[in-house]
């Protein structure tokens, strides 16, 4: 990357773009959790690191593009989890249970035990950054790659078009995937994936 | 009212307590409506009303108080919408359409046309108020009813237990009934009615 033409010449050779970003977000991320994401300003964050506020802007335009990383690094976190989850099983409905359990699990888990980046989170998703239409998407994939293998193996109904069951399904898991839905529904999270993954095999049921 | 014996005695005959308690509660709400229920307090209220603090809190032991009457107000005005809406039919499966529907367009009308209003249930559903939960109750009471007179009728399944079928449906439905998610879920307010209830039909199909 410090080999190519760069609108931001260095002035001498030293580490590696990826690399100084990267200590950025590792840097931000230690802060924010620390000190909260609304608050905290570039320069205060820059000063934090020891780094000057026009040295973080040749790498991240915006407060919102660190948090956007961060972010980024937050939802792969729970689709890593959710992923190994699913791995565990074949059987479609099975996958249908534990892609309910884990989505609620790895949320709750990350968005409030670490209260200060759920800030992030919340931010992302009220203000709909890249990062989080992203993931909500490749859940989205994820489910219909569920569906479409029970259809196949017979263990699912076939009438209702793939695009509605899908859109339905990520409809009723909403509540507990958005951090903002999901800070008003902790009181069912027990019962509510075991219930909801329930219903939704019940409407599945060939 | 006024003949019996009262904690707070009269000076000299007066309208009746509930009259005035009627008073209060409409002016009151004519008052938050314009100037929003959080930062308006007790003494902005008596100035406006012309009543000394003093005299409101004869009525009213605080602003909540007050607040939640007009909630209880708001949310009965929606079930009677709703039951409106039900009596029109006697299908159970239609009747669960009809039920979905109506949840979201008198919801939507009365909590987001009103924004200030909303900020009345917004604080009784953050701070679970008695007419907040009372109102949760009736709707599951509702949802109940219908289910129990489909099963009855033929028109659903009766392997899965009553309360379980209940406490589910209310959970698929509540993000559309409880004004702190109803926020966040407006853009899919559209579609969300027809498919969400397209799946309970389905799910509960005998």
């Amino acid at each position: 990357m410090s080999q190519e033409k760069s609108s931001y010449p260095v002035s001498k050779r030293g580490p590696e773009d990826h690399e100084v970003r990267d200590q950025i977000v590792t840097a931000a991320t230690e802060h924010f959790s620390r000190y909260g994401y609304e608050k905290t300003t570039v320069s205060d964050l820059a000063k934090s690191i020891g780094f000057s506020k026009a040295y973080i802007y040749k790498f991240f335009e915006s407060k919102q593009a660190i948090g956007e990383v961060i972010c980024t690094n937050c939802l792969r976190e729970i689709e890593d989890e959710i992923n190994a989850a699913l791995n565990k099983t074949a059987y479609p409905p099975e996958k249908l249970r534990v892609l309910f359990k884990s989505i609620v699990d790895s949320s709750l888990r990350l968005f409030f035990q670490d209260r200060k980046l759920y800030e992030i989170a919340a931010s992302a998703a009220t203000e709909k950054w890249d990062a989080t239409i992203a993931y909500e998407l490749r859940i989205q994939k994820i489910l219909q790659g569920i569906i479409h293998e029970g259809r196949q193996a017979g263990d699912f109904e076939r009438k209702t078009p793939l695009d509605e069951v899908v859109k339905v399904i990520y409809l009723v898991i909403r509540p507990y995937l958005n951090p903002l839905l999901l800070q008003h529904s902790i009181e069912f999270n027990a019962d509510a994936p075991m219930l909801l993954s329930n219903l939704v095999l019940r409407s599945l049921s060939p």
